[in-house]
């Protein structure tokens, strides 16, 4: 079975890949608004908008989409607007634990949708200032919610995990793998 | 500073590079013989051994060396003999949680040396038969400790891991940026 990745990140894409699952992209061009509040709303709404604008006009096509956001004591971080911003919210991070939530639409060939959110939670060593600075200056955290890439070098600012890994990359891939499994048997 | 990697494996040359971390590979040739029995100290020790063979015949530069194993219930798992032997392993470990071990010694331009150990936690989910001789038969579980690879196809059986996650991968690239970083302060 092939499967609408409905998302044009490359850690998405390669978390696929990485599975073995067969995907082509078709990414959905929406405007990231949403009435939620709480970050797991947040992202599963949003990930439910993004494969309904590409079900629409795809029908009887397997189409996946996700969301992932980075939130810390209940408040949602985004991505840095600049350097400054993101040395902040690396100091915010730095000794404590946060949490990444990643919400996850399927939508079979039927119709059906399934959305669902899985959290990892994500404990920063507490970094020095002279290690955050170094890290901002490789420009790795600009692109990324949280200001950190775990799967780059973000991960030496990162003490320990509890969850799925994946998740914290973009997309909880074992369940996502498991989840499409299910979809064949039915 | 540019360091010795006494280890050929692909996995610990992807993670250092990840980090930016500068380095040259000098395998150490040891044959992995140890008298210790806990998986902690077997690791530290064989890490010691290999870093210590690298560093005899390249005095004054700094040398790295690490050695991972799968434990389950303090029993040391090894590599699978053949695709039952990847089986059985896997289902061992479905359902429950398993540790992994990576000892890491760092050799210092002095000399000097340092060896510790980092333990992570992976759960796996209850994975069918179905699952797992579907996995084994990708030939992935042959040259992994414990039968899988989590950084492969392998990724679909975890659940959930507690720790560092590159240490399951067979470096905890984390502590180890951090020790390297101490060298070139002092």
């Amino acid at each position: 079975m092939r499967i609408i990745l409905a998302s044009n990140s490359p850690r998405r894409k390669e978390l696929l890949s990485q599975a073995g699952i067969e995907f082509e992209v078709i990414s959905a061009n929406i405007e990231e608004i949403t009435d939620k509040e709480k970050p797991d709303e947040i992202v599963m709404d949003l990930s439910l908008q993004k494969a309904k604008a590409v079900a629409v006009n795809n029908p009887g096509q397997v189409v996946l989409a996700a969301d992932t956001v980075v939130a810390f004591e209940g408040v949602v971080l985004g991505k840095p607007k600049d350097e400054a911003d993101a040395i902040n919210m690396l100091k915010l991070l730095s000794g404590k634990t946060h949490q990444v939530y990643t919400g996850v639409t399927l939508i079979d060939c039927s119709g059906a949708t399934n959305t669902f959110c899985e959290c990892t939670e994500v404990s920063m060593y507490d970094n020095s200032d002279d290690l955050i600075q170094k890290y901002v200056s490789t420009k790795e955290p600009m692109d990324k919610a949280g200001a950190y890439g775990i799967q780059g070098i973000g991960a030496v600012l990162v003490k320990e995990i509890k969850g799925d890994y994946n998740n914290v990359v973009g997309l909880p891939l074992a369940k996502v793998y498991r989840e499409i499994i299910k979809l064949q048997v039915d």
